[in-house]
């Protein structure tokens, strides 16, 4: 349908589409021999300013001479008063072409998978092809051609971070739902002189992210320029990822999987290794939760990925070490971002070595091992000595000073100041914890809006209790939210316990 | 997240979005901890009027107080001023579930294909969920039992009619693309007495569909009563169905098969049948065009697909007969509605019979057997005769004067006036046509928008020609259309000569 022109009227529609979508009439769609989600060139004569835009079709919102554009399109086609523009079919990007042939079951080359991410960024596909591409691409995976070459597109459409200083090592948690072993992780690898530019992120469904509980301690929105300059003179920095443009892509493909829940697992490795590969990372180690309910359901699961994970990283070019760890209880006894926060610093300030304090040093340790620092097996023994010297409260302290913040001592982090202790109804011995009940009461209570809410757990697994015990205290800014919490905990607390004595033999 | 309310005021957003879509700032999605594509449940406290909507999620149109509604919503929630709305998370459909069933390839029971068709109708799924679904469907597809679901899933959410008459009969064509072979089989079965209300598509791709074809000669847009009343009364009916609600699910089916060109078997077998049933058709010929670059490409396909049919039809009560045909060549001359409808009337006033009119009396002939009209064998030769005796072209004129027409003759029909010949530019016999290229010339010289537009072939394939013969002509409404056509229709004709003397033996 080359060559065949329509001139139509610009009509403004006052919102953002975050895409170029292009709105006519079913009449004209017909002329231009066009179905909704096919593509048009429009054209500003004025300016020689061209652009494609998706197709959709109504009989109503605008007139047979129109096309209604919105503010974005309008602003990018400079359209100033109602003079025409010239509008043309053109044909679909030809990462639609590559689509089709992932659904059809057959590998992408790196150069398809380079031209869908890149028109993935130029927000040139529409949510159907792009959630037939996930669908597709969850149904018959990447190959290691493929999920390296995912990588490479996901780093390449993005800003990437150069140091002057090595090694720059890395951690990263599949899907872990609390603790924050990141905050002790952190300050114990840069004590011992690493280099590490944490980026993490904020929670949408769990009680807290890393970005949320760090945020109650100091500043986590750096820029490119501050994670730089900071990790290069401290060692390291914990901040948030979200606003720097780091592989910008990964964040509109998850916002494609989240729907539908799909994480394919070659996605999953591009993901997380575009990530560290922007922050130029060369010493990773992935710790990989696995238990019912979890992205990772069991060990041959988590070991198959461990083991993908570090083929593909070796052909990137970074050395990895993967841990599958106990994701079937909480780590930690804190739900929310000041009480994880709270939690991290007394760890870090030796008043308490519990499993949260235990792993981390073990993921610490595997850092040491990847990185020659300790000898192998010897990891984790340097990691705690560090923890029980004070050097890694230390670096915390200097952490948190130069990103902007004034918090020195857990002391100073103080729960929401309306409270309720949920207790044992009987007694028993404690047989599960269900970490997504208790995160779904500790968002009742507030979290992660209010930082100072949630849940904190005063029993583990295994603990005996007696009638009356306390299971935990829920925290919360209001009385309405309290009592949203509560009730919620009343229907079931997500604490099961069972009897001591199962069976009285006589 | 049940209980947790936020009270936010609405912001009119202008235009209609076809789909109940909510636009919330970043701060208020985490609040209510939900990502974009999730859904929230919206509340007008005055009237008690809920809906559901799927979030978007913005940092700039809506401020932390409002909630930014299309047209549609506004109007549904009866939203008068500026007075707070009651919004709370809520879980997504199940349909969404189920949509993940199918990708993990799971086969979908009746209940689940009705919720997710259901769902479809109320348009409660976003453009990604609906894409990953057909993306699924075409890798897995469809056992019987679950076409057979969607086939009566589709029929339940569309209107009916009903005949007090007997027996109704149909034809379907799965791709065809040019002649209209339509328009001289119903007129030939209706005089034999059997009843048959065809409702046919317009074009979007090609130069012409049923449809705008009929429309050169008639009114086609009737409505559920009219077409059963002059069904019931002359036998037949041709109109359009794309307004009447028959099906409608189907349609946005098709508008997410469309940007990928997926069209699982199980689906199109759905959609026909969904439409045949809506119209209570008992017994149906279904013409399976094969051919290179059609949607069924080989005889072996083509089988496999009409097996199907059949099975599928059995089961819903239908009485089904497939007939695979040749679709590597054009199916008559013309391209174009008016061409198209001169040809078809040409035919039936007995002035030509050529391949199109063979098809056609092979395609009613199988109808007449079906329902015993004629025995097994002698279906074609019952066609013809009614063909050649004249009354089908008396009830063709029937049904275009009961529809509103008054067009009685070919002659009356008139091409565009500007027209060029396209001429062979040495001898040669002709070794194939190329309908898509036809199509496409047809499409620049205007059809099927200009009704009068379009191509009409002089020539057929084996037929012999000299240098300067004409191959076909060109018609078009103006100037510049028919300069478009003619400059394509040079660069490349469309129709491929073979030497006649291919090898001198000497």
């Amino acid at each position: 349908m080359d060559g065949f022109t329509l001139s139509l009227r610009p009509k403004a529609l006052p919102i953002r589409a975050g895409k170029p979508i292009a709105i006519i009439h079913e009449n004209i769609a017909r002329q231009l021999g066009i179905f909704p989600l096919d593509r048009i060139e429009i054209k500003n004569p004025e300016i020689k300013k061209r652009i494609i835009a998706i197709v959709d079709v109504t009989d109503s919102m605008v007139s047979t001479g129109e096309i209604g554009l919105f503010e974005d399109t309008i602003n990018e086609l400079k359209v100033k008063d109602s003079r025409a523009l010239e509008v043309r079919a053109v044909e679909r990007p030809r990462s639609v072409e590559y689509i089709k042939k992932k659904i059809l079951g057959k590998a992408l080359s790196e150069a398809e998978i380079k031209t869908i991410v890149s028109d993935l960024d130029q927000n040139r596909l529409s949510d159907v092809e792009a959630g037939a591409f996930m669908s597709a691409v969850y149904i018959h995976g990447y190959n290691m051609a493929e999920t390296i070459a995912m990588t490479k597109a996901l780093v390449e459409n993005g800003k990437r971070i150069k140091f002057d200083v090595s090694p720059i090592v890395d951690k990263h948690s599949i899907g872990g739902i609390n603790g924050r072993a990141t905050m002790i992780i952190v300050p114990i690898v840069a004590s011992a002189g690493l280099y590490i530019p944490k980026t993490s992120s904020r929670s949408i469904t769990s009680a807290s992210g890393t970005a949320d509980a760090m945020e109650v301690l100091t500043n986590v929105c750096l820029d490119v320029e501050q994670i730089k300059e900071i990790t290069e003179k401290i060692g390291a920095v914990i901040c948030w990822g979200g606003a720097l443009n780091l592989a910008p892509v990964d964040e509109k493909i998850i916002k494609v999987e989240y729907p539908l829940s799909l994480n394919p697992q070659g996605q999953i490795i591009a993901s997380v290794l575009a990530k560290k590969a922007s922050v130029s990372s060369k010493y990773i180690v992935i710790d990989i939760p696995v238990g019912p309910g979890l992205k990772i359901e069991d060990n041959k699961q988590g070991e198959l990925l461990a083991e993908k994970f570090i083929a593909v990283g070796r052909r990137l070019g970074m050395h990895i070490e993967a841990v599958l760890t106990d994701g079937s209880q909480p780590s930690g006894p804190a739900f929310g971002p000041a009480l994880e926060a709270k939690h991290a610093m007394r760890i870090l300030e030796g008043k308490c070595f519990d499993s949260l304090a235990q792993k981390s040093c073990e993921l610490a340790g595997v850092l040491f091992e990847l990185v020659g620092k300790a000898k192998r097996g010897q990891g984790f023994d340097y990691a705690k000595k560090i923890l029980k010297s004070g050097k890694a409260l230390k670096k915390m302290k200097q952490i948190i000073k130069a990103q902007g913040g004034r918090v020195s001592s857990s002391k100073q982090i103080k729960p929401a100041p309306y409270k309720e202790k949920i207790i044992a109804k009987r007694e028993g011995e404690i047989a599960r914890i269900d970490v997504r009940r208790l995160i779904n009461i500790a968002r009742l209570a507030g979290a992660p809006y209010d930082k100072k809410a949630g849940v904190l757990l005063n029993v583990e697994s295994g603990d005996n209790v007696s009638k009356g015990d306390v299971l935990y205290t829920i925290f919360a800014e209001n009385k309405r939210k309290l009592a949203l919490a509560v009730r919620e905990a009343k229907r079931s607390s997500g604490v099961r316990l069972s009897k001591i004595i199962l069976k009285k033999i006589i």
